[in-house]
């Protein structure tokens, strides 16, 4: 008999079905034994009302974990998870194992500390809730590409091996290139703008490399960033109207294909308003004086504690978990930043808040040419090493913008997960490289 | 008015529209003057019967690879590009160009070497030619990407960084991770093995590394690989069974939807049979003997020639462009490769090859915990190396397999295309780390 998902079962009631998957727990109540076999996909519970039926699975070597198969016939049954279960059982071994997993994965909860999940991540990412999350992290990569092929970007892959160290000031990590040094890409921002002179409109979904010494709940040093950047917008108004789309998307995305994963993550799951309101970067502190009595007028960035603010007051005045912030002061922007036409000492870029925290930045690029050289040479920066990057702008480059999403933090913030860690296959982190 | 694409012009034939793009031609022929609009998906014509409306194109600073945009009327022309022209034109320069670039755009062929094409890449890849290979390169992710989920795979992103040197005898790069060695994962085989633990059915699309020292026209140092592993197999015939697939499904989704790249790039498409057909190791070897009188009998690998030869005979013999090579010999094949229950000495992989070269190397893994401890034992590789791997087989695997795709040589192979690095954005090899 051809073997079906464990997800498919429910539309076989009355009929007999083959299902293979991991033997997640087993429980022998009196004469009656209940087993659950998990798949790639899901769960089911089978029911065998006599040892012989489970006969397979008694041998001390055969443990939870081991590969099994399970026939049987398919019985409506409302109480079981996914309402309909096994009976009639003909069971069969196929790779037993005898090991009991360092953690148990057949608990709701995932009864250990971060570190131990992470060390044992090859067998943890096992357990539902953690594929949950990592089900959400493939959807919003699917859900990012899906809605920007739709508005006719192209997808492309930029190097991850590069020349310079770096545009924004982020520490990189140093490779040994066939005697030379080079550096691992720490953002495709480069690329993804000269690919704008290509095919106006890109995105990338791949990993970026930060060799940030922080060894904190909130920072990896390998993750998936999710990039866009297109040309002719009219300004960073342009970019802030895409990426509400893009968010929106990702957001109905989970509801309507992932709502079991929410469901069981008990993820709160946020609305995005149609107009994401949107507040200029001096304004914000006036108001944060106005609300707080806290004077950080002058400063170039705003802090977490002012985030939090800002959130607080988005979702009082518009009801709203997003707040864009716009307009930060060009001396903490990177040099391809757009300054202001009316005040060029403020920039044509924005952040966007997700319930106080910082979870997108983007905004327009310098397009000409010129405007690249005199950046450079303010920012003392060697203009032979971007003198590749410059030709893109040399012969002709629309008004353009873009945004990147770390795609673990907004699944970390999405979830309310205490560890951005915990929202990837196998993490890097400062101390650890493996798994 | 609202700006549409050079590609949706053909649907108001006789309605005014607006376009933007690249100034990709100017031809003044006595009173009349033609110009191409370039922008991110096509080009059109438009056509100035006076001066006055492309007086905005005539000051000397306005040279090709301008922005422009246009206005003007459709007009339904067979002889024109795509079956229409802009006439009665409204012309303004965005951002003007006075430099010539590197590498003349608007010819039909892109006239000059590979090494002068790759140093101006940021250019170079705005020629009509260069952007249908790379839109192909993203249809080919897509459709890879569609194919599998539509079969309930799901989407990995693995670790890039990891900390074991190698696990199939490939030259790998190593970097400094915060004091200690990390290298670059020279394929995600590891990883998505251990997510068939998670998942059952897993794929990848993402960059891998290989530092191999060879300057060749079919080397990269840095490639997109298509990955998927995948469970409950029977043998590598199953798996054999869906790379056929997924290449039909790329082949098919080329002719459908990227028709006009590949009529640009001339290329000659293949049909893909409903079986493959396919030829035993040995018995590969034995028919070269009696086709060729050249005994390679005893060697453990095919050689170019060989793989050549083999082309030629599926051709003529099946009038098939691909043909599988099975039972590869275990010498050659890495550690975790299947054996062949019936022949030991041979494995469970295949090769497949197109057009006489391989193009995709797949198989059958161990799946059980004491047969990795054996096969590690036996290539006298480190235990602990592998530590975190094999905690996946000690606690359950299924029978598995699966394959990769280096996605450049794939569409080498396809176009015809003399250069694997022209398959690609920014190729690096052990000369090139820029652009």
């Amino acid at each position: 008999m051809e073997r079906i998902r464990t997800t498919e079962v429910a539309t076989r009631v009355g009929k007999r079905v083959r299902v293979a998957g991991w033997l997640h727990s087993l429980r022998r109540m009196g004469g009656i034994n209940f087993l659950v076999i998990r798949d790639g996909w899901g769960m089911l519970q089978a029911v065998a009302e006599t040892e012989n039926e489970i006969a397979a699975l008694l041998p001390e070597n055969v443990g939870v974990e081991s590969i099994i198969a399970v026939e049987g016939l398919v019985i409506s049954e409302p109480q079981a998870p996914g309402g309909v279960e096994l009976h009639e059982l003909s069971v069969e071994a196929i790779s037993p194992i005898a090991e009991l997993p360092p953690i148990s994965l057949n608990k709701r909860k995932l009864n250990a500390q971060p570190g131990t999940l992470l060390d044992h991540a090859v067998v943890t990412n096992r357990h539902p809730l953690r594929r949950a999350t990592l089900r959400l992290s493939a959807g919003m990569m699917a859900a990012f590409r899906d809605i920007l092929t739709s508005r006719a970007f192209t997808e492309i892959q930029t190097p991850k091996i590069v020349a310079a160290a770096t545009e924004s000031g982020a520490n990189v990590f140093k490779l040994d290139y066939f005697g030379r040094p080079a550096y691992l890409a720490q953002s495709p921002q480069l690329y993804k703008q000269i690919m704008v002179g290509v095919f106006e409109r890109v995105f990338e979904v791949g990993p970026v490399f930060r060799a940030e010494p922080h060894d904190t709940t909130r920072h990896l040093n390998e993750y998936v960033s999710l990039d866009a950047e297109f040309g002719f917008i009219e300004n960073h108004f342009t970019v802030m109207a895409l990426l509400r789309d893009v968010i929106a998307h990702i957001l109905q995305t989970f509801k309507e294909a992932y709502s079991s994963d929410l469901e069981l993550l008990r993820v709160q799951m946020p609305d995005i308003p149609e107009q994401v309101p949107h507040i200029h970067f001096a304004e914000a502190q006036e108001l944060i004086l106005k609300l707080h009595k806290v004077d950080v007028r002058g400063e170039p960035d705003l802090s977490p504690q002012d985030e939090r603010w800002l959130g607080e007051w988005a979702k009082q005045e518009f009801n709203s978990d997003f707040l864009y912030v716009t307009g930060y002061p060009m001396r903490k922007r990177p040099f391809y930043t757009y300054p202001d036409p009316q005040r060029p000492e403020y920039s044509n870029s924005f952040d966007l808040l997700f319930r106080g925290t910082e979870l997108v930045t983007g905004g327009q690029r310098l397009h000409r040419y010129e405007d690249y050289i005199a950046a450079l040479e303010k920012g003392q920066l060697s203009r032979e090493t971007f003198e590749y990057y410059l030709e893109a702008f040399k012969y002709g480059m629309p008004p353009h913008g873009g945004f990147a999403i770390g795609s673990e933090r907004f699944l970390m913030q999405l979830l309310g997960t205490q560890n951005v860690k915990l929202t990837t296959t196998f993490p890097r982190d400062m101390h650890r490289l493996v798994p």
